[in-house]
């Protein structure tokens, strides 16, 4: 016999599950599109160079790659056998897209995409091989006028999603860079001490401490130290310009100044905050980072940054470009786990005799759609277990069943 | 440099098309749902064992499979090297589907698919490695019910669609095997004589003479002929039956009668009608075949048909089904190519000088977010070529644009 379930990882989407997906996707479309971003495609499978050019750290570990078709593929490396590969996020993509259409797009182009991607992760609960990925991104514009709009379109969709209490934790990838240099560590250390810093949640004080230790040793507690002034202090941002003096361009500092100023007031359903041990994973981010948690929850349900420098390895000239991405599959959990979701209606069923002839079946679907004056009428075969099928179809949504007997409907409570 | 164009045969889709598409989705969807189909999802990659099984004929060819991952693949064999695939239709997924989660389903199951595929097709001119397809399915129901709903709906959806003259021809796999025994065939030569007769459009009767010349020698003119005096009888089926005699089953017959009956009441933008050199490729079909064609443009644009075997080969049990798959590629070229079709309403766009500071940015769009009562405002900084800035926000649909300038708001027309 066949396999009948889903590949590792994978999941089939019954149709109330599909129709709540939709209805979040349609939500979060609807409300982007108020802010003028506008949803583009691309396919899912892309050449394996462009996923493998060291943009997507670690994910491009976890790649599905496609085999060459139609070759000899004795002794070959997986080099030689594979040629393309299932997108692992959508940024990478968009760079890609951005480059092959950009003298059809505008001079400050916002897209949406909403679209599944796929990694090779060992499956975990709510972590799976294909999930959807909801990315804002504004490409063209310099200033933080990109920040602004991504963040407070991205609140603005949580709020219209039910969720009144977001926070979005913004730094920048020039302050992180200009802490460890006010630290004193080598250039080289510097991710280790960034992928350190961003355990602090996980690891705690003591933790970080010691990691930053193993990377530089005796910097350990001078490093956690500062990062606490900076954390307990009243203004965060203003002890952290104070302590890194002149090792933080003062363009960086405006520029978070800038968009706590202007999100503050924007935002009815959160808060904005600057947040020195934000980190973000990805090594492409160049300035402005952020990252979206839902109260209570003390989990990410989303993040960005801005990445000048991606586009310009495909056009060979660098185009500012900013996102944010929503973790579709982490909302959708939570939405669906507050329950009271509303099942769609889908009309009038009929139920007519196992036996009743097909030519009787015309007769029944013209006088009943005639009736309700309403095309929304299905045409059912009673089964053995009526009652069953009665409380199936209830469920499923339909709000008038009636049962069709000698050419007569009685209606089934 | 990297690549900027997308993998083979596959697209970008900008804002303009993909609006289309989703509109076209859009109106397919609530049709169906109308008729009461639910839209359902399967992931996109299968186990490669349930692609390989013998039910997607040709398609099991083209399908792009996936590398294993974390293994030693020296001298390893095409089967050997892949455990997963991209899926090549939306049939054989549905089988699986339904085999896995028949306990949540209702006992007759209606459902809509509206998907990518993938299928390592030489690339040509409207024809691509990734594609959607439209089905619609009913599971579970025996009686041609099934096949009424079917056809009746997605001559509804043509119709919603601004289709209004569009043909289903019908014929049944059984009638294809009384066909070809009624002419004295063996078994082994059946699926040949098929394929010659599918190619009637293509190749004329004097290519399908020569065509099954070659698998039954002196057949071909007897058999041609046969084809010729159903098709020119004023009644075909009638005529059909007369010459079939005892080789066609007497239910055969009152089905396609019943099919014929029911829609041509039911149907108001075109016409069912029967068509003995209607053939369908797929081998898993075993009762009713149909094919579906815009008037006046001679290619097909959708079918299907009942496939009975198929589910019981993963759960052991046959259960009867019935599906109708809509060409959505050529659907929505046909409708690009109708043009008039109209842009979304994207609201207010304001320009802004380049160095406006982020500062006065809040100000602005907290006075016109006031000023026009509505969320549906875009803050744009001006470009150096004003006038081409404008020229492509009106393409995009802004309907208002405005120029912020010391304090106030200056419309441009």
């Amino acid at each position: 016999m066949l396999p009948k379930t889903p590949a590792k990882g994978m999941r089939d989407f019954l149709p109330k599950d599909f129709a709540l997906r939709q209805q979040i996707l349609a939500t979060i479309q609807k409300t982007y599109e108020n802010f003028g971003f506008m949803r583009i495609e691309t396919p899912a499978v892309e050449n394996i160079e462009l996923l493998t050019s060291k943009q997507g750290g670690d994910n491009e570990k976890l790649i599905f790659k496609i085999l060459k078709r139609g070759e000899k593929l004795e002794n070959a490396s997986d080099e030689q056998l594979c040629d393309l590969g299932l997108r692992y996020d959508l940024t990478v993509p968009l760079a890609r897209f951005y480059a092959n259409n950009v003298g059809q797009l505008p001079a400050v182009f916002k897209s949406i995409q909403m679209d599944n991607v796929w990694r090779a992760d060992r499956p975990q609960r709510g972590r799976y091989r294909q999930f959807v990925q909801c990315d804002i991104d504004v490409i063209g514009e310099q200033s933080n006028l990109a920040e602004i709009e991504l963040i407070t379109a991205t609140m603005q969709t949580l709020d219209n999603l039910g969720f009144d209490n977001v926070t979005v934790r913004l730094s920048d990838r020039r302050l992180l860079n200009a802490l460890v240099a006010r630290c004193g560590f080598e250039d080289e250390q510097k991710s280790a001490v960034f992928i350190a810093l961003d355990k602090l949640d996980k690891i705690g004080v003591t933790g970080v401490i010691q990691e930053v230790e193993t990377i530089a040793q005796g910097k350990g507690v001078e490093f956690v130290n500062l990062i606490n002034r900076i954390n307990s202090a009243s203004d965060p941002l203003e002890q952290c310009a104070r302590e890194l003096g002149d090792y933080l361009p003062v363009e960086v500092k405006r520029n978070l100044e800038e968009i706590l100023y202007v999100t503050g007031d924007l935002v009815t359903n959160g808060r904005v905050v600057f947040d020195v041990t934000l980190v973000r994973g990805m090594g492409y981010y160049t300035g402005t980072i952020y990252e979206l948690s839902v109260d209570g929850l003390g989990i990410s349900v989303g993040g960005g940054g801005r990445y000048d420098k991606m586009i310009g390895r495909m056009t060979g000239n660098d185009v500012p470009a900013c996102g944010f991405s929503i973790g579709f599959e982490r909302i959708a959990l939570l939405i669906s786990e507050r329950g009271n979701t509303s099942v769609a209606s889908r009309g009038t069923a009929i139920l007519v005799d196992r036996d009743l002839e097909s030519k009787q079946v015309l007769d029944v679907m013209q006088a009943c759609r005639q009736a309700r004056k309403s095309s929304n009428v299905t045409l059912l075969r009673k089964i053995k277990n009526f009652s069953f099928q009665v409380k199936q179809l209830k469920e499923q949504g339909y709000e008038a069943i009636y049962e069709y007997r000698n050419g007569s409907f009685g209606k089934i409570d």
